[in-house]
């Protein structure tokens, strides 16, 4: 019998993992602290209850794997319940930055057997509602293989992704917070700007003239800025050290581009830098599938060279 | 009888402008320097030549007005074609940058009745026969109007722009330049530098976890730095000195959000105004659309204050 699922928060990503994880046939629930969203989801014929307590104690009673899917803020309130009612939970969540949420647990949730994970996937949509069972069909889904991970959780947080439909990408807790940083994180933040310069003032003087005439590249280089401002905050100001780290990247070379742009007039090193960066993206979409066996300890290191590789892992050999 | 129609260049603008033009019943021909793009144009049905001089006399002969449809290198030769063989012609264009342009009339064909014009649409393909009648349509339509400008010919660029299903957005041709610089070239450049960013080395080690885990916001954010380089360089580096301050009113935002990054880890001031300024960009979506009497050179200050107000011209009062 696969492993029963506990999910605590029923938001995008939590409602998403309650309707895949049905799906899949495993035996799950969940809590919500809003008792309108417990509700929309018993509605869809989910068993979702606002009494964390209760749904822990379940979760430890039949060794379920509990995943965290809260926003960041929320997270230490919800594993101090897990420490008072659950202290030894196997214990997994799908939250943005993957250092602070290990942080957390040591802090608050110290007994939990803990191996972090984040599923990358979302849409402009939150909430119950917006929640569909293929969110994570063919998505990474990044399992924390640093050393000392426990490996046995470790198999259960990559099972559950592989029912979800997922790919497991392992990957240490900073690498992982670095690599968002540059590619989830920091695009928000250009959009930002780029929105912001788009409606700016011209030369010190109002004017709607750049929106009206705004197209295709503008519509897709904003798109991102139109999310709920809390969301980026929570996301971006979770991950300030790696965040700091995808700035200052952008910014050298940003300076550079306009250095040359200044001085020459010369932007084909910039544009073909960035071409070719998009083409080694697209190369990365079909990633090189590998089965592995359950690990031990001792394998931690060869996952995370699979993920550093751009390849994934999709099952047991 | 409706103004005749003679375009010049025969690519994805051009041959639209051809198709749109047919389509609304005016009387159109057209030029191509390849004669492989004046064949494909001949076997869709067109009066398409490679003789630009006997085209252009036609257009001297019946009063037509004459469309510059060519990339901004080729604009001069085709302009010493026009002072010779039909120097006073009504004339207009349909490239990007509007300063150079002028600039280069001002050179090259000083006696031509020119006022500039900037269809904004354009898709990712490129030549004659990725042309489509209904290119134009709910399009921006850029028409020069700086003081000094023929009005007459201001009103044949209204009608053509009305005939191919697009709005007339009155603007100087320097405001122009400083506009499509912020959300038109600037978004090309930041797509660059947050793929480069993104396929770049992490902490000095080459690594392709970040590509691999880059999902919608990264394939929106860089979707146009899959451009061919040619086009885009072609684009950005017209446009250089409006672009200058484009790129610098970018890095001074990115500049203060990293300072507040690295002091406060507030991000809230940048996310909220780039929150704003989409919210501000989709009201812009369906502009106000006026109808103006037959402008008189008194008239063209009022109109460019509709350009500035984000709102377009449908027709004549």
């Amino acid at each position: 019998m696969e492993r029963a699922v506990c999910v605590l928060g029923a938001g995008l990503i939590g409602g998403s993992l309650m309707r895949a994880a049905a799906k899949a046939g495993r035996d799950v629930w969940g809590t919500s602290a809003s008792e309108a969203t417990a509700a929309a989801g018993r509605a869809d014929g989910f068993d979702v209850t606002v009494d964390a307590d209760e749904a822990l104690r379940r979760a430890a009673d039949v060794d379920a794997l509990a995943v965290l899917a809260v926003p960041l803020p929320v997270v230490p309130r919800v594993l101090e319940r897990v420490d008072a009612v659950a202290p030894t939970v196997r214990l997994t969540d799908a939250v943005s930055v993957k250092v602070a949420v290990a942080d957390a647990v040591a802090a608050h949730a110290p007994r939990a057997r803990y191996v972090g994970g984040h599923p990358m996937a979302g849409t402009a949509e939150s909430g119950w509602r917006a929640g569909v069972p293929d969110l994570f069909e063919a998505a990474a889904w990044v399992v924390d293989s640093d050393d000392g991970v426990d490996t046995d959780v470790w198999c259960d947080v990559a099972e559950l992704a592989w029912a979800c439909g997922a790919r497991v990408v392992p990957a240490a807790a900073d690498e992982h917070d670095l690599a968002v940083a540059r590619i989830s994180h920091l695009p928000h933040l250009l959009a930002a700007v780029l929105a912001a310069t788009g409606a700016g003032p011209q030369g010190g003087v109002e004017s709607d003239l750049p929106l009206a005439l705004a197209a295709s590249s503008f519509a897709d280089g904003t798109r991102v800025a139109g999310t709920r401002p809390e969301l980026v905050l929570a996301m971006c100001e979770g991950n300030r050290a790696a965040l700091l780290a995808a700035v200052d990247d952008a910014l050298g070379r940003l300076g550079a581009m306009r250095g040359a742009l200044a001085s020459t007039g010369g932007l084909a090193a910039t544009v073909r830098a960035g071409y070719a960066a998009r083409q080694r993206w697209q190369a990365t979409r079909e990633p090189l599938g590998h089965r592995v066996r359950r690990p031990r300890p001792g394998d931690l290191a060869g996952l995370r060279e699979i993920g550093r590789r751009g390849e994934v892992v999709v099952g047991w050999a």
